[in-house]
């Protein structure tokens, strides 16, 4: 049996096509070779273990759904309560896919995340039915997470919260930046975190000014900024964190660009709530932070939704229209950046709720000299 | 200027096309959102850093090269010596794209890695051109490695090989799975790996018995047999072990089982030379094993394919003509799994030579009971 939590995902979705005017009789989603996978297919099985190589998940606007996997993934694949329609080899993918879908006219696909060479075989095993990419329904659908995807969520962000801790006892001079991205991944991991949910994020000195960065092998020297992006997967959902800090005594201006940055964060978290627009948010802390004297010194967006994807659709930014609705997740990550010089980015995963947002990342955010 | 290894790699790409009697203009490697990223895209510019999402290569038959990719990773992409074709924004992407690519009648793309909405714009953007998928041609490029490509996966697998004698001292009663395979990735990228290359596989007891297995939270107990197979990633490139340890005395069952999978794996190693076929290695993997009292108990093939992908395209089974070439990198990695009690698998990552062959992870292969 489908369990109503899947349940209610599955018709979520398809009342998403329906809202735009559209019908579909079934969904596909089709995983490929990792990491080519379709995050959908996990979204709708609620499968948090397992790989699942060239499996399928079909879903019916009713809510029902049927899995075509390996013989090698029948056991993990049972936890999904999804009928079974077990593959012993390769060979029967098609048939075992005509079987699990039944007559179908007319199909949809997730366009954003099947391949192109899966979609062929879909196309030549269904070769009189209509496909239509879902890929924007499920998108949205997505954006609003359930509670058990909260838990999920809240968990990985209390594992990269607990890092964002720990990590401070390991920042001393002489310390490289990649022996720190390995810490965090261990401090995660260790605690329980299936993975991180990006390569992490440890940039000293002049490198925190490149909001691209990822970890190289340069020192920790006293005076640097320390920046550190990171995050982890708990059960498939992900969280997404930055905090920096100072090795030694901070400078006048280290500082001013610190207190500036948290300011323009409060001002952001604050505006969060259901029923703001997300272009509102992103446009109180870009004016804010376009008042004082780092005027265009803030080159990103206000933030992203995150998920089953640390970027999972949504975007806090003044030119996309996004109105917040209640369980919607994101992080609020103003920035200021220096070239050659330093940059601070501080970053926590908020939940909108009816009466306004929960901060789901609790590290402290104090100016901390190291 | 593209480099001699880059233009190698796109001219060898281009003769497998016409090797078997096909034509195409000009390959393009399409990147979508991570992790939907086509390997193709890493393999011809021969990028070690960045994510580069929906940026793409263009090459043509003579070697050359043209990158479309955003103002925020240029720095990175002048690596490449690839021409740049830089977007300000997404709106600009089909512009920029058409202008990289110039008139071609026949566009390659590999349909195994890019995704269907990628294809799509591809379509839009040259509503004329013929498509063709080039990926069966990529893959066979991609299994005999450059100099440098062997190079890096030397040193993934050195990567690997340490951790895989240092893991060992933390094998005690009470240590959970995952705090090993968190341990396992620790000391992997504390010396230098960007990431895993899979998930790790921590199984202890019964688990080792289960091939899928990845690491739950059993604790380690005195008897249980230690399966670990894990590997990381050095500049895109990956390694695979396995090792196999038994906590406390082993039992002579324990020893029987280790001693029959060591001797088929030194047989497989043995067999691997430039023009054996690949399915003989495994045949002769396979016979010893069912020749042994654990007949039918080695359950999958007997390797597989390294490269940017763990699992690079080239399988090692009896039923895969595989002719084997030098450059060639394959896993040996026989087992003999004992449902309910336990498993043994013992895996290396062979480099095939003019000579014969070199076993490029070296973490020493005793029984160890710990």
């Amino acid at each position: 049996m489908v369990s109503a939590v899947q349940r209610n995902r599955i018709k979520k979705v398809f009342a998403e096509v329906e809202n735009d005017g559209k019908m579909v009789d079934v969904i596909l989603f089709v995983n490929s070779t990792e990491p080519h996978m379709d995050l959908g297919f996990f979204y709708v099985t609620g499968l948090t273990e397992g790989v699942f190589e060239d499996s399928v998940a079909v879903v019916w606007k009713n809510g029902e759904g049927t899995l075509v996997t390996s013989i090698l993934e029948e056991e993990t694949a049972k936890k999904s309560g999804f009928k079974l329609h077990i593959m012993e080899s390769r060979e029967e993918w098609k048939d075992r896919l005509k079987e699990a879908a039944g007559p179908a006219e007319v199909i949809g696909v997730n366009a954003e995340e099947i391949t192109l060479s899966k979609y062929q075989r879909i196309k030549e095993t269904f070769p009189n039915a209509e496909i239509v990419d879902i890929s924007p329904y499920l998108k949205r659908a997505r954006m609003v997470k359930d509670e058990e995807e909260i838990e999920r969520t809240k968990r990985a962000c209390d594992l990269a919260s607990r890092a964002a801790e720990l990590i401070v006892e390991s920042i001393k001079e002489g310390v490289r930046e990649y022996e720190i991205a390995a810490e965090l991944t261990y401090l995660m991991q260790k605690h329980g975190a299936s993975g991180n949910s990006f390569s992490p994020i440890a940039a000293f000195g002049p490198n925190s000014a490149e909001p691209h960065y990822l970890a190289g092998d340069r020192e920790a020297k006293k005076g640097d900024t320390i920046l550190l992006d990171f995050g982890c997967v708990f059960k498939r959902y992900t969280s997404d964190i930055t905090r920096t800090f100072f090795l030694g005594k901070a400078t006048a201006e280290q500082k001013k660009v610190y207190e500036t940055v948290l300011h323009a964060q409060e001002l952001g978290i604050d505006a969060i709530a259901e029923g703001v627009n997300g272009a509102e948010v992103d446009r109180k802390v870009r004016e804010y932070i376009d008042s004082t004297e780092y005027k265009g010194r803030f080159i990103h967006s206000t933030g992203h939704s995150i998920g089953l994807s640390v970027h999972d659709g949504g975007v806090l930014n003044h030119k996309i229209d996004l109105p917040l609705r209640a369980g919607m997740i994101f992080t609020v990550e103003p920035g200021i950046y220096l070239p050659g010089n330093f940059g601070v980015r501080i970053e926590d995963d908020v939940l909108v709720t009816p009466r306004g947002h929960e901060v789901l990342t609790t590290a402290p955010k104090d100016l901390l000299e190291l």
